[in-house]
């Protein structure tokens, strides 16, 4: 170990450029020059400027009669001048008049102004009479209507700068200048390497302890969208001598490397040892203030990068934004808050708390309120190999390493995860039904955004009373009262953020392979030693309906609940919809779950009815007013639901279905 | 002319893919698989469900020891509970123990939880003894640190919605799930015509009345950033056989065809005949409410969509932009405003007047105010056939045809041009100077985003105290006083906005080609009739300085002002910088301009000084705040701007350059 590399101390991401121009001169690795149309997206290396005027001659901006203004001075309504039309110039023709005092040269938009003439007067202004002579009904100002050549763009200005990224605009303007070729910076090249014994290209089936290679993927996806050329070396095995053999390789073909995995302790550091080893300065960075994203490595080697990024694909992913980008951006020649995803500002809606020594990225999901028009961004939480968070969420938040708390409230900076995101007509967020999906998707917004996240019952409420959904639904039954979903959020509290349309009644029970192989006729059976169970999440109301029933069990064999929990194989097996449930049981990972009668039927599964349960829909107060949301109650009070319900079995309404109950 | 067609008749532009929806059928043409490598940018065809839970097995999340949570209940820093360790599960690997009470199991992050653990203990709360046994510091509880199979995406569940445009997130999710292939729409196909006789490809000379055919190159980079595929026809001239030969076959290749050019009343509509000749329906929308871009056409023909967008390369953009777009939407499977660009919320900054009967586009620069730290949108004039408002303007608001004044300070949409606006450091708008950009670009923010617009010492010193700029130079000499700058900004009531820095003497004069042809000695040569001027921009401090001195040549002639003004042959011929100046003088195109002599030495050209000028650096006082303007000031004053005077000929410091003058 040499003592000017930074082991074991956590660095700044923010500070990773600064660090690394000690080592290594990061720009671009050469110019080439590309014709505009093939110019999209590429940097520019050098001013440009323009070649020709635009407008490159005087030109008429609107239809009419090029004149002398001092011939129409005084005209109006009641006193036109007449003028004498001597000629016409049309778009493209060189004018072969001129016009003096008293003439008028009929011009279309665009056309050249004819010599002697210093305004346009527009056609409707006009009346040509038969006899050649023009009235003319207003009088104008020197230099009116038209556009003076190179007023727009002057030869020899600037038209771009260097180090601008070249858009639809951008090249708008190098056409408008005459400008056909350009010199751009070379795309970087990035190789790609996925280091891990573990990992698996997707299309093909995992043995226990594999998953998919998602870095690979994700990570070329991002560099291709910021305009590199990418590379891919496969998945390499935590093998030192291969990783060495593929990293070298990749660091002669391309200006940068960047390997995903083999960075955490558990695997003893490989990527850091190999990189350390390739060549001189090797290692600089060991870690950085990031969270997730901590175990990211950045090598020198041979005057190259290598970025070693964490196995977990948001951890990848985060690092990637956050440390690969601004070294990146200076590869590329381009200012690197260009290359970042556009910020929005948006209220906090949920107060957070930072860490000491970590700037932890946390994501958010977007909800414009329909009440006050703010754009809230709600934490999302997440576990730290999650994917599904990266399509959920809409961006993320960087609370800084010596940042307290932030309140609820604050305005914060919200990084997005794509560029174009635009507010959902209804975002829903609470258990997944079928019918409900089939209402949005179908009925209320076939031609709206959607945003449609199974959440459990309890994660619905939440969400809808917060504003973080329009709505969501509900079946959370009060063992109290046995009354469903009315309680709870009284007793949460919610009521006056929340209404209640009533939904529609579901056949839940048992669901067991066609023929039930195992003959199980209860929800006893799950005790069985040879019966392996696959439950709801918590916060789902199928898992209060089971832990309920599961309890009233307990206390019959007399035996405590806890125990219960422990005797049930794949009790903590978990999954968040109906659909999971009957797919692991139809996939055979599972002997029986707990779900709808409908997901039996589409699973082609054997059903035991245990109960019915209702089904009703939170709506947000403030949401009440959404277009859209005015649809869905309407849709709901309506006969045509009664049509929709008979599609789907085991479904039913109620007598007050479709009516506010709270 | 068939009745049922909306001839003449101006279309609400949102209400067009409604109108098209009876002619034609508006939607993807087919269907492709493709592999997720190749699916960044594509849109889904179907809802995509999970192939594999993810995580496919129950995971640890953290390095650790694998447990039952019951053998360290009430462990603590004070009385550890010590455990046997009976084995390890490294990633990737089958664990081949199970885990009993009292028992622990090594696990990396990532590795699968072996049988009988039911949470992971991280090693930072453990200490591994020598013979094989673990103290653990610390209670855990049921299920912490595991990430159970299936609990972030469930097998079966839907990852993706039909409809999706795939990015990276997207990827990343299909990949977790284990999908290498998705089923998407099949790319558009756009054929784009360019219709003029005037128009000449950029790279080519123009001869009068010639312009560059822009659209061609903008709207085809506009399609391919939507993720289309565009075949390009050329230039057709004004010729209804050849237009209607290229457009049949542009339709036959195509799902749909733009053409620009060729729709406004002055070239007698020659889009719109030669579209209601090609096929049945034709001709469907005549003109749109929509300003700039009104000369619009469209038109179905053998049930595919034709647009015609006007000429000028701005109203065609808008036009694109607010007609086409929901149209190529529906041919894309996208929901229309996932296709439009980011939208941001910004305050007006200046009132805005709506004009009946149409939907005006008006471009806004952005800039985000330190005071508030709000983003504030300045409406940018401009005349319809400008093409560099397209790279000076950051977006445009819409105002819809029903809006009568919008007054300053309103939330207006803003919807931006890019994808990735950034506030700029730096906003400088002000008169051209080079010692100046030189300043900003290579001493003040050589890192940073710098918007330098020449827009005349006038149009700086609005901008500025609007905020519209952080700072701008200017060189506006009081008649009265014969003082520079400070006079203006007191009359104008701008002193409790702006603050002025003394910024440099520039010599000023006539700029002349080598040897001076035509022997000019000063201003009085302008009024020869064989001299060509090329004058500056109204607003612009140079211009002041020229009205001027040839106000003092009338007064000693005893003619009137204006008619000087109509003597000078070319008086009216503007352009915005002392570069333009020289640009149009080294080229011929005028004999003599006034600029600084730095402009003349760039250009190789003789110089007759007419006096000197001074020109001092405006900021606005809130602008006083950012770390850029900050920097800026202090090199003002700093003993380096002296040497970098140096380099520029016919500069020099006074001696209160850099000091705050007001």
């Amino acid at each position: 170990m040499v003592s000017r590399k930074l082991f074991h101390e956590l660095i700044d991401p923010h500070s990773v450029v600064k660090i690394l121009n000690k080592f290594v001169d990061l720009r671009p690795s050469g110019v080439e020059e590309v014709s505009i149309s093939e110019a999209f997206g590429r940097v520019l290396a050098e001013d440009v400027r323009a070649r020709y005027d635009s407008p490159p001659f005087d030109r008429s901006e609107v239809d009419g009669y090029a004149v002398v203004s001092e011939s129409v001075a005084g005209a109006d309504e009641d006193s036109p001048a007449t003028l004498k039309v001597v000629g016409k110039v049309g778009v493209g023709e060189e004018p072969l008049v001129e016009v003096g005092l008293g003439e008028a040269v009929e011009v279309d938009t665009g056309a050249v102004i004819p010599r002697g003439a210093d305004a346009v007067v527009m056609a409707e202004y006009t009346k040509e009479l038969s006899n050649g002579r023009l009235l003319v009904f207003k009088s104008i100002t020197s230099g009116e209507n038209i556009a003076r050549a190179g007023s727009d763009i002057a030869r020899g200005e600037v038209v771009l700068r260097k180090g601008t990224i070249i858009g639809a605009a951008e090249i708008a303007s190098l056409a408008a200048a005459g400008i056909s070729k350009v010199r751009v910076y070379r795309k970087v090249r990035a190789g790609i390497i996925s280091i891990g014994n573990e990992l698996r290209p997707p299309g093909n089936s995992l043995r226990i302890g594999e998953v998919f290679d998602v870095n690979a993927y994700s990570i070329s996806a991002s560099l291709r969208e910021l305009g590199c050329d990418v590379a891919t070396y496969g998945i390499i095995p935590d093998n030192e001598d291969k990783i060495k053999e593929v990293v070298k390789k990749a660091l002669k073909e391309n200006d940068i490397v960047i390997t995903s995995g083999g960075t955490s302790a558990g695997i003893k550091d490989l990527t850091y040892r190999v990189l350390n080893e390739l060549g001189r300065p090797g290692v600089i960075i060991h870690g950085v203030k990031l969270k997730p994203g901590k175990p990211t490595v950045v090598a020198v080697i041979n005057n190259k990068v290598v970025i070693g990024l964490p196995g977990f694909p948001l951890s990848a992913m985060m690092s990637f934004k956050v440390v690969a980008i601004p070294i990146i951006s200076r590869l590329m020649g381009v200012n690197p808050s260009l290359l970042k995803a556009f910020k929005v500002r948006a209220r906090l809606a949920r107060r957070l708390t930072g860490v000491k020594g970590r700037n932890v990225l946390v994501p958010v999901a977007l909800n414009v309120r329909p009440g006050s028009n703010e754009l809230l961004a709600y934490p999302v939480r997440f576990r730290s190999g999650s994917i599904h968070v990266l399509t959920y969420a809409d961006g993320f938040i960087e609370v800084r390493e010596d940042t307290g708390i932030i309140e609820a409230g604050t305005f914060v900076n919200v990084e997005l995860f794509r560029g174009n995101w635009v507010p959902p007509s209804i975002v829903c967020i609470g258990s997944h039904d079928y019918l409900m999906e089939t209402i949005l998707y179908e009925y209320v917004g076939s031609n709206e955004l959607i945003k449609y996240v199974p959440a459990g019952s309890m994660g619905g409420l939440t969400a809808v009373s917060s504003g973080e959904a329009d709505v969501g639904g509900t079946h959370i039954l009060d063992e109290e009262t046995n009354e469903y979903n009315i309680p709870i959020i009284k007793k949460l509290g919610m009521s006056g953020k929340v209404r209640l349309v009533r939904g529609w009644i579901r056949e839940i029970g048992l669901v067991i392979p066609k023929g039930n192989p195992k003959g199980i006729k209860g929800l006893e059976d799950l005790l069985r030693d040879d019966v392996l169970f696959i439950n709801r999440n918590k916060g789902s109301g199928t898992r209060v309906l089971i832990d309920m029933k599961l309890k009233e069990i307990a206390k019959r064999r007399g035996i405590p609940f806890n125990r219960i929990k422990r005797v049930i194989k794949g009790y903590w097996n978990e999954v968040r919809t109906h659909t999971a449930v009957a797919a692991a049981v139809s996939q055979g990972r599972a002997d029986v779950g707990v779900a709808i009668k409908w997901a039996a039927k589409l699973y082609g599964l054997d059903f035991i009815k245990i109960g019915d349960e209702i089904y009703d829909i939170a709506i947000n107060r403030e949401s009440l007013s959404k277009d859209c949301i005015k649809r869905l109650v309407e849709f709901l009070g309506s006969n045509e639901l009664k049509k929709v319900v008979k599609r789907f079995e085991g479904y039913r309404l109620l007598k007050n279905s479709g009516e506010f109950i709270l």
